[in-house]
């Protein structure tokens, strides 16, 4: 008998682990945006957008303790669609109640709360990348309470939280969705209020490509990404303590790295055609499509079916950006092409592998993530504008976003341009 | 029977693993703090502080083998103050020897040893910082055999290893005494003999701001520290296989990441409140305070609690870094206020939430680390100083450090100024 | 017997677990890589390299899913010199096998795919440092497509897939053969076909250092690497799940540690004696070096011996770069030192700790790896440069690589050098 007991604790602290593992990858995904984001911006916005990608995570961390946490997973919910609102985290599971459930209890609390917290500080980074060297810093920090808070969570709780999409038969299975098209979207929002930067679109459709300042911190960026991303979708998993789960979990790893490969490869190429030369910054954004492709369902795929759903989301990618570029709609970095296109692209790809996953359901999820986030962001963007404004001045711009907002500049003695 | 001998085996294997995958995360703080302190410096003396954190690790690891560990964690003690003398790891636990214990021998000592040695180093890199852009590349290195060979293990083994203040009832979850505050307090001492940076005090107590040259780099830096903090206090717990220690150890996880969520949000706001800006090396130190802050006990206080203990770190690390200025104690990254003073805080905040916890006795390890520490420090970085020198000439620290050390440039091909 | 059945199964999983993350590590060291060699070679020529690596890991991941991995670890090779040839992954262990097995069968096929396929991708890693700056991107990705979709998997196969290699007696715990010789090798058959660099070496003999652009980030690229070691020798013990091996793998993490420190140590003391200075670059190429030397046997000696065995690397390696530059085979950032001299090293002083290792066996295995690997590299290489050729036009090579192979700059705003 107390074997059996002993079993079911060392089996609940391997789950607890394994969480606590794939959440420590994921939140250094905040310093793969971070440095992403500072490689891809011009260096006069450095400072900012590091400031920004650092506050971000802390605010995120902050308002998902504070309430957004239970909206998500609710105790009890008020119905399928608002789970009511309580506050502060509760107590974990006693070893009592872990042993009489037999198991079925099977991690921790509050090691579910540290894997969860840390995909909301994904979401958020998403959107400091896209509206880069122009927002106002306090304006991005009071849309990120709201979005950490409520926007996200209340989404979330409509798949994860057990809400009426996940009742409807949505399937996303660590976040194409949830995660990566939720924060696209409030970035769209976002830019389309805030507009391009100055010099971007010239008055006769010309667009000027404004060149990242730092390379090597982009590519480290992405690889930082590509690591987190393991924690990520192997993480989704939720349990890796017996044979069966723990092959799915081994499987979900090799299949994100071969989407994420798949789409540096097909991004290179489809690049090195339209432009011929092959252009590093497409490739990185490759590799996170690919990534962003398969989170939605990294588990029923063969490896080669997923490397296939990687090619064709570097295909996308590199077709969005310029798309979105040739409709005015700029975005620094490529978030909104990587994490939005190519999400609702992984969302539908779940139907080539799961079974269980149909057209239509896939379809209800992604409008109604996109029509959700996409209008209480514009909503949330319009106060914001309206009380504090959400653009800096054209001086500001001009001189660069680190000297107006950080009163420090990123790299004090290697430019000379840009001031 | 059998069984009961596999579970035992199993459990070992977890709580080994989990220690060596904590000490990795430890250890991954050494690039922390090597990125973080080359991105504070100027251009020209960045060789030197990056071949100082590499070597530093390197004399670390070293040391503590050949004696440091011994004398901290001792087989057999003198007494209570003095641990005795011996040298180089013994052998590992024998199964047998593990089954005959029935589970109280848990983990590797050779894992234990990995995790702790990452602690030593991580102690040596806070000295790393403060001495910054002057002291002498090779007295640094001799100062780093004494403090990681003896002056760290027998404080340590005062607490960690069941000494006296062990005895008193002097808490300290994960050292933010035992590791920050003593490399702090040996930071203070080194500084205190060093000197400030040429140009930094004015004649008539001006304060110049000396910028760091790369920003990207000093947030890196940052992030890498928070990630491997999770391992710092995470494995502090030092055992997780069965429900109660499982849930420890996620408790641990939540409340370091509050308190650097809170450390990061009150920097920024005090720091905008006294500057009118979002300074961004504040709001990283901010974040560092926090995780000291929280070090301490990162167990007993809830997450909300832990946040606040942060917050109040985030307050007290500006004030304290801005106070040690106009004492004209020049620390370039902050280390002594980060480390020493928030370590101070950190201790003393055990009170609030461990019913163990006495404010004598946390008084009486504070003034013990640091007078003991600041002791021996002085009086080996005084007989360095006499036998060696310990900071470069007028010239060299004109010309930048990196020339007179290390005969090469950081980036080259990047800066026109400091040459 | 149910009690039986659900030990395995956590066995299996935790063996699973520690097998991924120690693949995640593995898979970090793509982006240390990428990072050493950004910071070694000029700013001009950043992009490209950046861009190398990043396709590189990619092929990599995708010809070994696609061949590699079945040549490597063939179910029924032909013989003990060719495996025979079968395409993708097969299906993983069903529980009712692994259970079956009573535990002989203890991990995923998954999840060791994805440990063996980060493997492949850092020996490919070894040789786009040796050939940084001159080598047209193309040409290189074919070749890689050779290096990792056959000439690795031969060679692995011959000591790992239990092929003659292994059959004679030749030891290589984690690789300092199969991985770092390997690559370090082709890299040598890529250099020499290729040549030096214009401007390197004067027509008088005289050799003209070409400084890196950028130290942190090959001091980051070097912490990376040190990192990830860990679980490429940690994760090479293959189990961890009982006592004996998890103080196995405890000591591998702490022997790989120990040479590491090792060898930054005599690295730095080395290069102070010749140069007068404590150069950078010297000692991160010190740690590497510790590093592959350790690889080969990091299981059998006391710390102690695995800290002398990584001293020892420190010393070769510096005298190796030297060597090499007399003989005019122009290697930016000392892979072939770092990965080939070393790794003989390596394998060699596997016979000063473990009784079952025979000179001769080594020195076969040397032989063979080395021949093979060159023999069947150089004939890519000519064939590559025979049907598109493998180097850049003199006037590409001095405006940089990275206008003529990737149309963008790294360092678009802080450098005015080398266009």
């Amino acid at each position: 008998m107390e074997q059996v007991d002993k079993l079911i604790e060392l089996s609940y602290a391997l789950d607890t682990f394994y969480f606590l593992i794939s959440g420590a990858f994921v939140m250094w995904m905040a310093a793969g945006f971070a440095m992403l984001e500072a490689g891809l911006v011009r260096a006069k916005n450095t400072t900012e957008i590091l400031t920004k990608n650092v506050a971000l995570f802390a605010i995120a961390c902050t308002m998902y303790m504070l309430c957004g946490y239970n909206f998500m997973y609710p105790a009890e919910a008020v119905n399928s669609i608002w789970p009511g609102m309580s506050f502060l985290l509760g107590e974990d599971h006693t070893a009592a109640d872990v042993l009489k459930s037999n198991g079925d209890t099977y991690y921790s609390t509050m090691a579910d709360f540290f894997f969860q917290v840390v995909f909301v500080a994904t979401a958020m980074s998403i959107v400091s990348g896209a509206v880069a060297e122009r927002m106002k810093l306090w304006a991005f920090l009071v849309f990120s309470v709201v979005m950490t808070g409520f926007i996200y969570p209340i989404q979330g709780y409509w798949k994860w939280g057990a809400g009426f999409l996940d009742q409807l038969g949505f399937l996303d299975f660590a976040g194409s969705g949830v995660v990566h098209l939720c924060g696209a979207t409030a970035a769209l929002a976002g830019v389309i209020l805030l507009g391009a930067r100055k010099g971007k679109y010239g008055p006769n459709g010309e667009i000027h490509p404004i060149p990242g300042c730092n390379m090597p911190l982009a590519t480290l960026g992405m690889f930082i990404l590509w690591l987190g991303w393991f924690g990520f979708n192997g993480g989704s998993e939720l349990k890796i303590s017996d044979i069966g789960e723990a092959n799915a979990v081994a499987l979900v790893f090799v299949n994100t790295n071969a989407a994420a490969a798949g789409g540096v490869i097909s991004a290179l190429f489809t690049a090195h055609l339209l432009f011929g030369k092959a252009d590093l910054s497409m490739t990185l954004n490759g590799a996170l499509a690919g990534l962003v492709a398969i989170t939605a369902e990294p588990l029923t795929p063969t490896p080669l079916l997923a490397a296939v759903i990687g090619v064709i989301a570097g295909i996308i990618v590199v077709f969005s950006i310029i798309g979105l570029d040739k409709l005015k709609i700029d975005d620094p970095v490529g978030a909104i092409s990587v994490h939005g296109v190519v999400g609702i692209w992984g969302l539908l790809a779940v139907c080539f592998s799961n079974p269980d996953a149909t057209i239509v359901a896939q379809l209800i999820g992604i409008a109604t993530i996109f029509g959700f986030v996409f209008v209480a962001s514009l909503i949330s963007w319009f106060v914001i504008k309206a009380v504090m404004g959400i653009r800096v001045t054209e001086e500001e711009e001009y001189a660069g976003v680190d000297y107006s907002e950080c009163g420090m500049e990123a790299y004090p003695e290697f430019t000379n341009s840009g001031k």
